[in-house]
């Protein structure tokens, strides 16, 4: 059977623009990998008459609800009574949530006010999904065919209710069990990659493929469902395989986060140290590789030089390069790598240098030219980027920093630096 | 009379969860400042039918239509025959959108292929809303009492196009003007701000005063009606100048987009240069001032230090206080930033160590405590800062890189560092 989701939002604060549908999206991307076929979203605001409409509309189309927000005492729990007065039930005191409320406020040593005691009037006959991440409880009923589930609105609470409360609910739904695993590609454009398998993609129906881009990479996530884990896994191996056969050096991880922590993970085992010379990423590097937590163990540092003087006077890129062939140039960005390396004192160092624009730089170059560069005992690489114009400065840097991260990963698993 | 709008989007990658709809946010704010009612938010996929219903639905209860994406030539102009066939129009061809097309893929030197002059049938007798940041026009047009303004998808030019084409052609429909200023803050919880203004907030009705808040800073949108621009002007004024008043040097600015742009503004008209040096933000201020484009006028560069062996050999940081003090301490963070300052040469050095998470230091240090400094040619400034372990790490970076910026604001404004 083929479910078909609503999710239902309440918020006065997403129509007024303060805050994304961020709960949407992630619900959504954790019903399709359940396989639940999401086809709507709405939104509306704390107005019990236009939630009741809204209900109607959803209960006639759908065949599961989500709704998240509008279960707190400030809004008087409109999500719950509306829902409540939809399916013909009545909201009853449910002890042990109150108990929970009592809890939670003792816990953090806050004043409880009486209102918060409503959060524990729940729809008669509901399963309740206790919140651990936050006081109001979320429940979950079936009444007239339709499967009704209500979680908090804050992504705080939103998020982990769902993976640990309306996740199992739905998955008890479906009959066995549903895995994934993503490959991570860089190097190839979405459009390339979806060319190649979109064939395949089509006419596969368990395990399923879909692509996903972002910011310059690509992924695919392979999906099973099957009656237990083993089953899924047994029937992912072969998908997984032949797709990073398909891709070769394109693919750097599976279930990996992201490049820079690939190379983190990975320099970590080795216990190799990095160091980092930025020109246009102006310390995008650095952030991301400090992002991740104890990237302290790897990354010794970096330096960012938007001027030629620094360049000179603290990466020591000797100042003939600069004259004869300019800051933008494979020559200078070999230069910058080499220097962080011997002045950082790591055993790799990566450099950019490029125009990032919005205006050409003294030399004449376009933006989008840019340079990426790496520096090991073994020697120095440089790749030529013509990013063009087109992708704002913002996505330049991103796509230039995840270049330098690129030739890193391919140093370290022994792979040409270029295809 | 008083509007109610209805945004439509039409994306599957919304309901896949492949993207959040920020297109709804942004122009929810965008209609909202505009004394716009936005009712509803829905999403269908791009899905004929689906999308025929969710119009049928919209077209009863909203007076303003606003749909978002399917306007491509890959999704067959789906949004566009769905709305002109609900409201009985017919597509004809509009040769000036044509040429449009055609000219932007000469100037991108892309090969164009005829389906992309589908694009340029639109809906009989509407206004077209000419795209400069894409291929596919927008349109709007009434009938039967309903306003339907269709903009593209992707938010790179669902913003430009709400800002310059919808927004005049929707406030051609409001009588008079709207006109706003936003008041930023730097340095008072968004509660505290409140508190401090509520009372005055609901009682006003024009101008109107919006708290936002993010990322540790705070702003106020005050915004008015009248019939011309400068009576909306005079209305404004007063408000601005109290709020000035009573938050007095925790205003940073006023319509300016951050604090890092009002430092690099405030420093390219002073001429004045700025380096830093990061241990736990790791590039993270760096990065954010180089975002802005134009930095490198003021901007030279940074160390990011994020080891005891960088701030000693590049930032000379004396050994015998990273012995007796640690890394985390006010005598290094000051000792960093006179360093920056002599290292790379510039006129005002900002400095950061701390620890990020997610464990406490080697010694023993809190997660979130953080010392930012200052060296300018009048001496150095520390601000220490405790931040508590219960922000993630990211956030953490952000508000500890906000701290710096601070001390240059308010060094930039002759404001004492601390109130």
């Amino acid at each position: 059977m083929s479910h078909t989701v609503e999710i239902l939002s309440v918020g006065t604060e997403l129509l007024l623009g303060n805050v994304a549908n961020t709960d949407a999206q992630i619900l959504s991307q954790g019903l399709s990998e359940l396989g639940l076929n999401v086809f709507w979203h709405t939104v509306v605001g704390d107005n019990p008459q236009r939630a009741r409409e809204a209900v109607a509309i959803a209960k006639k189309r759908a065949d599961i609800i989500l709704t998240t927000g509008g279960l707190g005492p400030t809004c008087d729990d409109l999500t719950k009574n509306v829902l409540a007065e939809a399916f013909g039930k009545k909201l009853v005191f449910d002890e042990p949530s109150a108990d929970r409320i009592r809890n939670w406020f003792q816990r953090t040593g806050r004043p409880m006010t009486d209102n918060n005691l409503q959060q524990a009037m729940l729809p008669e006959d509901c399963t309740v999904l206790p919140n651990d991440w936050g006081t109001a409880p979320g429940c979950a009923f079936e009444a007239e065919g339709v499967h009704v589930i209500m979680l908090p609105g804050p992504p705080s609470e939103c998020r982990p209710m769902f993976q640990y409360r309306a996740r199992p609910y739905l998955l008890s739904l479906s009959e066995g069990v549903i895995a994934s695993h993503t490959i991570k590609l860089f190097g190839i454009g979405e459009s390339t990659m979806e060319a190649q398998l979109r064939d395949q993609m089509n006419a596969m129906t368990n395990p399923t493929l879909a692509p996903y881009a972002k910011e310059g990479e690509c992924e695919l996530r392979v999906t099973a469902k099957a009656s237990t884990d083993e089953e899924a896994q047994a029937l992912l191996q072969p998908t997984v395989a032949q797709v990073k056969e398909l891709f070769g050096s394109k693919v750097y991880g599976v279930d990996v986060p992201s490049l820079e922590y690939a190379i983190i993970q990975t320099m970590r085992e080795k216990e190799l140290t990095l160091g980092t010379a930025e020109s246009c990423t102006g310390g995008l590097m650095a952030k991301r590789l400090t992002d991740i937590p104890g990237a302290s163990q790897v990354f010794k540092g970096g330096i960012v030089s938007y001027t030629n003087e620094i360049k000179e006077n603290v990466l020591r890129v000797p100042e003939h390069l600069l004259t004869q062939f300019g800051a933008v140039s494979k020559e200078v960005a070999a230069a910058m790598a080499e220097g962080a390396r011997r002045v950082l004192g790591c055993d790799i160092a990566l450099s950019s240098t490029g125009v990032a624009g919005p205006d050409r730089d003294d030399w004449n170059n376009e933006v989008g030219t840019m340079f990426v560069a790496i520096a090991t005992q073994e020697g120095t690489y440089v790749r030529a980027l013509r990013l063009g114009a087109r992708p704002m400065r913002e996505r330049l840097r991103i796509q230039t920093a995840s270049h330098a991260f690129d030739l890193a990963r391919r140093y370290l698993a022994g792979l040409p630096y270029k295809d």
